[in-house]
């Protein structure tokens, strides 16, 4: 099986965006974790969640394939969670819809799938690789937190009661002040997306 | 000036590994956020805060010169912070250590200081840059719950009291459930030094 490291996918869980197609060929977007562990065999597997009611899911479920989008832009990132992406900004790859600005793309195909109360676990197999751009980047805690506030920020409207919102919308707030003092633009521009698009923060 | 987002360094804080050597050429290496702010003028400004008591203040007291090296692998970090960097992992460029391993360098002279009561804040101007590989990757929340882990372990020492470490301490753990969910392999080598080091956590 093909080794994703060159395209920055290693051990662990990737954040990256899953871009799908409809059946009727509607492309989407989504920020998911793509799993990479190694079994005892001493090989990688590769597998997602996709969450019921998500489009993601719906896609997959008809086209047995996703194409895993590796960027470290967190505009693209939260504008994946919270907004649709603009179809100018999708081009093809090997008939998926994938983001045009991507440093790599991987398409994969199901290999097989198991059905659990919340989700659908995938077990994926990598069919494509391309490279689109290589880059140095310095590590930036605000690119991070950005992140991390959008993972709670998508997670507020299932908290369990007001005090856990509470909870929720304070910890967003310290990863704002995160994001406003190691952040760059980007990181800025994604913050006030995030914010505008999240009435329950 | 140069611009530096070739090596990684853009806007905001660049969480890089500064080395530097000492006025008898003993190489020393720290992990330190390099601060790059536009001015009014529009142009690039870096600097950095030094902290009294550190060998990197020390350093660049007498040579008046850092080198800041981008790497995202968590173990550099974490040794740099916890442990002693090997002389064999440092080689020259412009007559400054730098780390061998790291995606890139740049070399910076001190350009103006500001003393306050804690720390020294250095202006600096990019000397010479060297790109050494460049790469695709994917945004892994391990990768940063370690970092985020290094910062408050750096710090429970000076924590005022024992609520306050209880508090740092729980921090931590929860870091470490992600590094573990999420990380690879260096995320979980970097997270095992960094709790053999630390004794108060």
């Amino acid at each position: 099986m093909m080794n994703l490291e060159a395209a920055g996918i290693g051990e662990g869980i990737s954040e990256v965006i899953v871009t799908t197609k409809s059946g009727a060929g509607a492309p989407n977007a989504a920020p998911i974790g793509l799993v990479t562990r190694r079994t005892e065999a001493g090989d990688l597997s590769y597998s997602v969640k996709l969450y019921r009611g998500s489009q993601t899911l719906a896609n997959v479920l008809e086209t047995r394939t996703l194409a895993a989008n590796v960027t470290d832009d967190v505009v693209v990132f939260v504008t994946a969670a919270f907004e649709d992406v603009r179809a100018a900004d999708f081009t093809d790859f090997e008939a998926v819809p994938v983001l045009k600005e991507a440093n790599a793309w991987v398409v994969f195909s199901v290999t097989s799938e198991e059905e659990h109360a919340e989700y659908f676990q995938f077990l994926l197999q990598p069919e494509r690789i391309k490279i689109n751009r290589k880059a140095v980047t310095a590590i930036n805690r605000g690119r991070n937190a950005v992140l991390e506030a959008a993972i709670i920020a998508t997670r507020i409207h299932r908290a369990e009661d007001e005090r856990a919102k509470a909870e929720m919308r304070a910890q967003v707030k310290n990863y704002k002040e995160l994001v406003m003092k190691c952040g760059g633009p980007r990181e800025h521009a994604a913050m006030r997306i995030l914010e505008a698009r999240c009435s329950g923060l």
